[in-house]
């Protein structure tokens, strides 16, 4: 069948490492087969959040080194399943999709309960002490970008802060810079708003699920918010992995960033070799650096 | 009520138009009250493809500057109604949305008609000839990039080509650079693929209701495909705008690139002044550049 093979993102589960032969072209495909065990990491069940809706579960891995002040008060938060009931609350097509209280700032707002009701921001960090992986590219925002522990990321040097790339996860704020608690929450389902970085803080990113996010009918209205209650998908839960029964934990693996095999998968994307391209670009953007995930084995 | 003001992308139907006060922060909605009718442009029924769903009607517009030889192929095809009852073929997350004939490449495909099966590319053209506005930003695909007529395009000095935002629509191929023929077609609902720029045919950009294909469920195949007929949502019909009745043809304003005004709001986008923001930036992608439209008043 005809079929216009624009491209292979999609991430086949890996059998055995076979061996990459220098005189091949580089492909994304060749460099994860030739990938072996030590490449991946397992992210610990502490460090995924599990968004559950009707339909299934996204799940995020969260950015230790970026954001923990923010990533500790969800984690109250979530413990004391102040999530549970809740709903997406927004659907802006090519921008995010946010969750959280609809009745947030009213009087019928759900309590915060123990969690802090504002922290202050985490828009950025030193760039000294990441294990940081260097991307050669004319970034449109930033002088430097590359990846830490497999979180996009950008640097003027000195300090460094994580990237608004697509299923970025990050937490809402009102015009105060430390109004935001993690009690609303956002990721990004559109071209990269890089305009946000520095302005938000970021604390993970999607890495299973995210299409049950992004295939949510937009909002009505302004912003995308769902005008309408009944319009608004409800949370059945939010969990650290942690806390869930073992049936319930999913295993991943996430390609390190900090490798050979990953700085070879840049390189396969910025000069494509696969048989459909015509002109093998000899560029690419962070954000078109994908960060392969698996199921465990 | 809270609620965590990200951005404002939605662009408010304008009223009168208002003096830009020099000394007020440029901001986009300031830009866009200020702009006056000759800000806008106008596209003609003939150059506005119509592909309708069972939920509604996506709209995109023509670049018949850049692929005259594909939008004529695709005149025909739309005019012998080669597209009413096929089907999305492919959804594939933070990619594309592909539509065509599904048995494509079979004996049961749809005949073609008069319209040609190969074309000659059109991945560039001679920058030459072009009412092109630059955009001063660090791309990571191509020294120089900017808009001509409301499409964004990137250059090496000498040829011209459009680039892979959101929105974009493309004319599928197989591996022969010359298969694309306008009979699968994209569009973009991801974060911009730009290493797809100078390997496939670009002809237009979504103007109205894309948010109907990027919120399609992604396909269960490899690549987004949709592996069951049934799973795939029916092309009622593809028409452009001059076939059809009056009273089925939307009218739209599209903010012209070549302005002041426009020029004006890239700048209010490279320095975002809105009271959210902590850090105006200073910086701005091609692809993070608004491109407004509006129903006609």
């Amino acid at each position: 069948m005809f079929k216009s093979r624009l491209a292979l993102l999609a991430v086949a589960v890996l059998v055995s490492p076979v061996t990459l032969n220098a005189a091949d072209p580089l492909t994304m495909s060749g460099v994860l087969e030739s990938a072996d065990a030590s490449d991946w990491r397992h992210p610990a069940q502490h460090d995924l959040l599990y968004l559950r809706l009707q339909d299934g579960v996204v799940v995020f891995e969260l950015a230790n080194d970026f954001a923990p002040r923010h990533i500790a008060n969800l984690r109250e938060l979530v413990r004391s399943q102040y999530f549970d009931g809740l709903a997406i609350v927004r659907s802006q097509d090519n921008y995010v999709v946010q969750w959280g209280d609809p009745d947030s700032g009213t009087d019928t707002a759900r309590s915060l309960g123990d969690a802090a009701a504002t922290l202050a921001p985490e828009f950025f960090r030193d760039r000294d002490g990441l294990r940081f992986t260097a991307v050669d590219s004319d970034d449109a925002y930033a002088p430097e970008v590359g990846f830490a522990d497999g979180f996009p990321m950008a640097s003027d040097g000195e300090r460094a802060w994580l990237a608004h790339c697509y299923g970025m996860l990050g937490v809402g704020r009102a015009n105060e810079a430390d109004s935001g608690n993690s009690a609303e929450l956002y990721v990004v389902i559109g071209h990269a708003p890089r305009h946000l970085d520095r302005n938000v803080t970021l604390i993970g990113r999607a890495i299973n699920g995210l299409d049950l996010l992004s295939t949510l009918p937009r909002g009505d209205g302004a912003m995308g918010f769902y005008e309408s209650a009944g319009d608004r998908e409800p949370i059945v839960s939010m969990r650290f992995g942690d806390q869930l029964p073992a049936n319930e934990q999913l295993e991943f693996d996430v390609l390190r960033t900090d490798t050979e095999t990953f700085r070879n998968l840049v390189e396969a994307r910025r000069n494509r070799m696969e048989d459909w391209f015509v002109d093998p670009g000899g560029r690419v953007g962070l954000c078109n650096v994908p960060l392969p995930v698996r199921h465990s084995q």
